[in-house]
């Protein structure tokens, strides 16, 4: 059960021009489920990408990192420009050795063969279980299929096709007007276990019909990545297979580039539904009945901010008080003191618990009551503030709680 | 249900000369139960300890501390050897600020008037509940009943008398004979959750009546501990009381130091206790059904080494794959991956559950068989072996897997 997680409507999902998009139902792991997604992108497009940092990354990872920097050395060139994203469920394509590395190949070139592109052009992705090899049979066929079906953009079917433990799509659109003419950002993603700081099993793509120079896009795309999709975490576990795209076909004629008057409004936009698409997957997080917002302030540093709220947002003890909606402060206190900051001073450290004042000079605040703290807990959003009277930098993290369910999942599950 | 972790006989339980044992029911937190326990040493002891690396170090541990460097910058004086452990369960006086600090030097100070030392002469500690103060007139009245109760070594009462979340006390005796003549080693340990890397919840007490140098004693202390007490993890949270301690008395009139030939012969014994009282706290770990030894090999480092297992071990999808008996290969990998290592190769790493290679050259071995996975998973100790193919350190931890029951312990239990 989601929390607070509206299922998108599609009627709210707006098509992005230069965008076109096409699922099947390729039976890769189950039959009768929209398991593969194939993205055209018109010629002139620009692809951005951020990949999992996990050292053993997918064999798809890999191809993408070698297709994205053919595309940078010649920003421009035509011939080796991204024009398609091939998305599979079911299967990771993870720890899969060289035969693993043949396959994603294998399947760029039948995305490629399909809509008249060259291999290198195509980006693929997979998710699902690791360890075991694509079936090259049926997803080829898939790729046909989809590749077959691409019209018009209906991202619901897309968000419906990349899921795998998600219980609801997770999709978002939003329109600006720039220079007086609508253009449009929509965006899907998913994951829900194996969730943290540098990426996780999650997959999120965002589109925007605006024209942006490949180098501007990949400089917004890895900072919007760094206060959505790498400030979110489930469990801590960082996937095998994680990937963040953002693309900008240029269909609206309207470029757009850092120094312009509009950049900064578009920028915003496009970082919120990052934020809202990273979101989406911690309220979907396994098992997850709160949904927690760690603000850290006062740090030196953002990496020392964002050490400090992952040593709280990890830490078990803390998740299973939240899934009980216990004001335990101890366990919050103990975190902190766990994030292994030089210099840390326990006396400087302030906590808040939603609005209320719960700790600082290293104890319980003087007029916090327990009252307070309950009334703090209840809610299903919960947000725990860190002052650590030590610098100027804040961060903003989020991540959800820790339930019955998430074991009942993952000692389920096989993965 | 601890995971093959008998009950400690009482006929097995060695006194130590040197030490005496008296415990209390002060009532800390519940009536009707052991809580206090005030070990007394000999004059002459050599006491040396390791603690929480914990930003919020409890008051007592500020205390011990203080109390330790006293005696260490003057060795052999009478006048500042410590001669008392005093141990509270109940109440962790951490968080608790000045009036906390001033609680636990009260406590050393009625230890003192009752056993005619001097207060910098008393180690204090403390375990329970976060950020509440300690209830000082039961607190005191129970130093003088535990103190009047001073006698001869009982050993189960006295891990009794320490226990928190733990389902069973934790002790053990080892006899050796050296020069001829036999000496003792007899220790006790508690915790159960919030265990991790440098020490946890965790009390551990370890006291031999030979005579060791203050100095070889602490050497000897940091060694043990690093290969038991700071080798083991439950949930990866550190608690704010960790401490760890080892006492020479020097009762039995023997000598002992690390140039001697048998130095080698005790050294080993005393690791070999810490270890089985370390151990033992992961098989009492809270919810722990699976015992789970990691043995990291071809490292280039210990700290490598321990940092590959730690990632393994705090993994919550590993633990859920060990609780489901499930040969969940993939998490295992993607939990290597994200151990962060420096110039990390995928293809060098060779995995193995129980004696069965199961990971090789960055997939699957080519032999193994789920068949084999499964076996390798039923039983109730489980073996990881991961040869990480670029050194030759190697490190060996022990951890527990995530249950149901830890999230029940710990959504219920308000620590």
């Amino acid at each position: 059960m989601p929390v607070q997680l509206p299922i998108p409507q599609r009627a709210d999902l707006l098509p992005v021009a230069g965008v076109r998009l096409g699922h099947a139902e390729a039976g890769i792991r189950k039959a009768g489920r929209k398991d593969m997604l194939v993205v055209a992108l018109d010629e002139g497009s620009s692809v951005a990408g951020v990949f999992t940092q996990n050292g053993f990354a997918a064999a798809p990872v890999q191809v993408c990192r070698a297709h994205l920097q053919s595309q940078q050395q010649a920003p421009g060139s035509t011939a080796l420009g991204i024009r398609a994203l091939v998305i599979n469920t079911g299967c990771a394509n993870a720890g899969t050795g060289a035969l693993g590395l043949a396959n994603a190949q294998a399947t760029c070139a039948a995305t490629a063969q399909a809509l008249h592109i060259q291999p290198h052009q195509v980006l693929p992705f997979s998710t699902g279980v690791i360890l075991e090899h694509l079936p090259m049979d049926r997803l080829l066929a898939g790729v046909g299929s989809a590749a077959a079906a691409l019209g018009s953009s209906d991202w619901l079917d897309a968000a419906e096709s990349i899921m795998t433990t998600d219980t609801q799509p997770k999709a978002m659109s939003r329109r600006l007007l720039i220079s007086g003419r609508p253009i449009t950002i929509s965006g899907i993603s998913k994951g829900a276990g194996m969730i943290k700081p540098n990426m996780a099993t999650m997959l999120g793509f965002v589109a925007t019909d605006l024209r942006i120079a490949a180098a501007d896009l990949q400089a917004l795309c890895t900072e919007a990545a760094d206060v959505s999709f790498n400030a979110v975490t489930v469990d801590g576990d960082t996937s095998t297979n994680d990937s963040f795209v953002m693309i900008a076909t240029g269909a609206s004629g309207i470029a757009l580039a850092p120094g312009d008057a509009q950049w900064g409004e578009f920028r915003a936009a496009m970082i919120e539904v990052c934020q809202r698409l990273a979101q989406a997957i911690v309220r979907d997080g396994e098992g997850a009945t709160k949904f927690i917002t760690l603000d850290i302030e006062g740090a030196t540093s953002t990496e020392e901010a964002k050490r400090l709220g992952y040593a709280i947002a990890h830490s078990p003890l803390v998740k299973t008080a939240m899934f009980a909606s216990d004001p335990n402060l101890g366990r919050i206190l103990a975190a902190i003191g766990n994030a292994g900051l030089q210099g840390f001073s326990a006396e400087a450290v302030r906590v808040w618990l939603g609005g209320t004042l719960v700790a600082e000079q290293g104890g319980r605040a003087a007029a916090y009551t327990e009252a307070q703290g309950q009334a703090a807990m209840a809610p299903a959003e919960i947000t725990i503030r860190v002052d650590l009277g030590r610098g100027e930098v804040s961060a903003r993290l989020w991540t959800c709680d820790f339930s019955h369910d998430y074991v009942t999942i993952n000692a389920d599950y096989r993965s």
